[in-house]
């Protein structure tokens, strides 16, 4: 007798999930319901989408070789039957059934031998008022994302807010101020943009680049409300300002749909979240689940994690596929490795921030380091700036995240890291990290391999570290922190900076600074400089080797600071 | 009392050692030695300074902050003294000193504590006439690359000939065809290039794309004598041809120097090579040495492997610097991790290839995959096309290699598997691995979990696979083979071919093989093919389901049999 499966959910994991077992099992009697009228979409393209990357919305409901995958598509190719505009209502796990509701409001029970949950995620709601308002989205939807498309393609949006600088936020604001010239703010409540996922000092390079492309950003700011005109939105009222919006994007994350499986007696997470095991079966070993609706196992703290993402989705997509068809596989976790395209920069990660890592209770340090993707002397070139996160003392690496304008680049060492973060790595697998290399990919010493050395040098007490971040408040405070600047550089390098600021700023070439030691003032604060930490290191072991101990020695030195829109030559 | 420390060889190496000797020990003494003029040299930037990409020399001897890594530069910087021209000519174990020689034919005995031994390697040498012809180079040092630069600069070169089809021998070709407009020939003695780092269907994609770029390939085929006229090469004669060269690189590999070490009674490996422990040293543990003049552990095989790279060599000498200085760090081994760029393309791998695995004693079997390394819906993208070598019945991932247009994102899939071999990874480890996503930047069901899931339903006996190779032959002789491909594609694919090869080539669309399986023919050999190999997999599981077991599945798709130049539609 055919086994019936019934998935719940059409977006990612389902329609996955659904091909699998057809392909697994020819006699698995497959029915797919999804409560929208489009199934099987890369809503990670949304934002493609809306720039006009993507011209037209069935090219991300297209599979590669141009075929759009519609309920047709599932029944001819795959072999599953697919009912769109049909909301599942309830789960009656003793009678094995699923009760759902068609668009004309007919119900029906479902039965089932195996079920799978691929119900997804709802974007986060705000209560403000006004949200309601005609034109306020939360483009997480294809449906939404036409819409949105509609209002800014008709020509009448000069300005949009953005609420949220997180991924979808952020890549929405590149999609509006790019292609469409529209005058586009963030507000974003936390202090910075993408809080959880870069580090303050990688953060402000996004800040930074927003700026140039004039995309306006407030932080550490609260929505109020949303006031309209004609019951369309006009303004966002935040605490601090009004600002004119034709378009208000709604991007504050989203939560789990774990009602379905709440009312049927799943576990889930008191923080939201269907609890899976790694064969990502629930509670109810009948029924599995997976994707933005399921909470999985963080690979680096071992506490559940939340990680709605499309690619997650299909990966366990297919490990559920796999063992409804009757195999076994098991998926061990997540480390909510991202990367994010925003204009001319990506920024990426794996693994925990340090913010993150402290959170969680690890003795965590960082540092951050700058070096190009290619050979130095390779012409066609690209920094990387990349920010390693460790735990004292063992060296264990919890995180790396990055930013460049080489996005492929990035993704490539940050990647290598996502590859081993299960095995828990240390510092020394990283600085030994064979990775591919020659002159127009990669350096001998790669950024990545340079950065664990970095690490390394701090943990054995070798390199005294001050962070970009910290450096700016002591450049900004210099006067009362006494501070001076050693420029280890060569002249040509340090003298705008000691022209500029004579009193903080003095050029002592590392290769000078063993015979020179004697003028390193005894009261002042001291801090060695480079381009980009190395010859301020190596300083700073010369300086300490004749029992200088004081002088601090700034990680990723002035090319990382430049990054961070700070110039002392300029001001 | 300060420790004395000579290091032989100051390429990459030594001075990496050397520098970090000095970090960790303010007493040290470090002496480095070097039979050459110029050190610390990026020897692998050699083809980009002769195609002029780098315009100077001196760029491969700079840091990154543009100076010159000369003797002064050590002295100073470093705090290592640098003798250069000096020649090391023998090690005396127990007295722990070693006999030097100066360029004036001066003798001096060193006193070690310990000794470091990066004395690199030699160009292997041809049996040939005519090797000494003065227009005849290994370009295996900065002095060699100077002399070539030189000649050709001079606008002399009108033709070269490379013998060796290998890294450096690529390299060479694209500097002297591409930038030069030198009429370029390479003459390879086995049946492809790079044999032992690709497969050879990804060597047939580098073989197509040399002659799209007018350089001349002859594989299997040996050079006999190089043919002079007043003292210059002239021409090459190989055992099937003459040809013309007012240039000849010889570029067939390099061998370990490690007289000295065995001279001074150290283990060495029989094939060549001085072998080390994990802490890099020798059977002497006063002596380390590193990079092209030692074995050590190939981390899939367990067994000796050589790996001349100046990005090993760099890491390597850190290790031993560290430990030189007290502490305690290993190296625990090689994968021969590699990446190449040949015009528009580049090459990379890690691990064991098919035809090196069986070799090695494994029941391996490869597959391959075509997609593009951005989303497919996201306007910029390029094909990457990966080969994954896999141990039955373990799953075991061995290896993988590729080739594409864009360096950096193949760089970044062939990473991530270098930074897991050593783990002894399987199949599911790559499928299920958590690559950073978003469209500009991958896909969510990436290239490389796509190399796994195509391998992991091989080793279930899912799929059948049939090789880009095995294509080509049946193709070549489909009128004995009784060849009949049943195109999976829509009618708008498969017409041009169907029309091409009416006897050969018929069109069912995927969608359709359910219904229309009884159009399969008994008597012939029948393939199975679509763009990438998805869904002739598909179709090949549903006619399997309907017991129709004999239709072989194309690896790689049509997009693959046209990167190796054969099109049947243009035939």
């Amino acid at each position: 007798m055919s086994r019936k499966i019934v998935v719940i959910g059409g977006v990612a994991l389902g329609p996955k999930a659904a091909s699998r077992i057809t392909r697994m099992d020819a006699d698995a009697e497959v029915t797919l319901v999804d409560a929208g009228s489009l199934i099987s979409y890369g809503g990670c393209g949304i934002p493609y989408y809306i720039s006009g990357d993507i011209s037209d919305y069935q090219q991300l409901q297209e599979t590669s070789f141009h075929m759009v995958r519609d309920a047709d598509f599932f029944r001819e190719c795959k072999h599953v039957n697919v009912m769109t505009e049909t909301r599942a209502l309830s789960i009656d796990r003793k009678a094995r059934t699923v009760l759902v509701q068609t668009k004309d409001g007919e119900q029906k029970t479902l039965p089932y031998d195996k079920l799978i949950l691929g119900t997804g995620s709802t974007p986060r709601s705000l209560p403000i008022p006004g949200k309601e308002l005609a034109n306020v989205f939360t483009v997480t939807t294809l449906e939404q994302a036409i819409r949105v498309k509609e209002q800014i393609s008709s020509g009448k949006t000069g300005s949009a807010v953005i609420v949220g600088g997180g991924l979808i936020g952020l890549e929405m604001a590149e999609a509006l101020a790019d292609m469409w010239g529209i005058e586009t703010t963030i507000v974003e409540m936390a202090d910075q943009i993408m809080p959880g996922f870069l580090s303050p000092a990688l953060a402000k390079i996004a800040h930074r680049h927003l700026a140039e492309r004039d995309v306006a950003l407030y932080t550490s700011e609260t929505v109020r409300a949303i006031e309209g005109e004609n019951g369309r939105a006009a303004r966002v009222v935040t605490d601090r300002r009004t600002l004119k919006a034709d378009l208000v994007i709604l991007a504050v994350g989203v939560i789990p749909n774990d009602e379905l499986a709440r009312q049927a007696g799943l576990l889930c997470s008191d923080r939201g979240g269907i609890v899976v095991s790694k064969t990502m079966q629930t509670s109810d070993p009948n029924i599995y689940a997976g994707g933005d609706c399921v909470v999985i196992e963080n690979l680096v703290t071992g506490k559940p994690g939340y990680y709605p993402l499309g690619s997650m989705a299909n990966r366990q997509g297919r490990v559920i596929g796999t063992n409804v068809a009757g195999g076994r596989e098991t998926f061990e976790g997540g480390l909510g490795t991202f990367i994010v395209k925003i204009f001319d920069y990506a920024f990426a990660g794996t693994g925990l921030t340090l913010p993150v890592a402290r959170r969680e209770g690890f003795h965590a340090f960082s540092t951050q380091v700058m070096m190009p993707d290619h050979s130095h002397f390779y012409p066609k070139r690209d920094m990387v700036a990349l920010e390693i996160v460790v735990e004292r003392p063992t060296g264990r690496v919890l995180g790396v995240q990055g930013a460049s304008r080489n996005g492929d680049s990035l993704k490539d060492r940050v990647d290598a890291v996502a590859a081993i973060l299960k095995y828990r790595p240390v510092l020394a697998d990283i600085s030994n990290m064979e990775l591919a290399y020659a002159p127009p990919f990669g350096s001998a010493m790669d950024v990545l391999n340079a950065a664990a050395n970095a690490a390394e040098n701090i943990l054995a007490g070798r390199s005294i570290p001050l962070t970009p971040e910290e450096f700016i408040r002591l450049w900004e405070n210099r006067e009362q922190e006494k501070l001076l600047c050693i420029d280890t550089r060569e002249w040509s390098n340090a003298e705008p900076y000691v022209g500029r600021h004579p009193d903080f700023w003095k050029n002592i070439p590392q290769g000078q600074i063993r015979n020179r030691q004697d003028e390193i003032p005894k009261d002042r604060k001291v801090v060695l400089v480079c381009n980009s930490g190395a010859r301020s290191y190596e300083s700073q072991v010369i300086l300490h080797q004749a029992g200088i101990m004081e002088p601090l020695n700034l990680q990723g030195g002035m090319g990382f600071i430049k990054e961070l829109g700070l110039d002392p030559k300029d001001e």
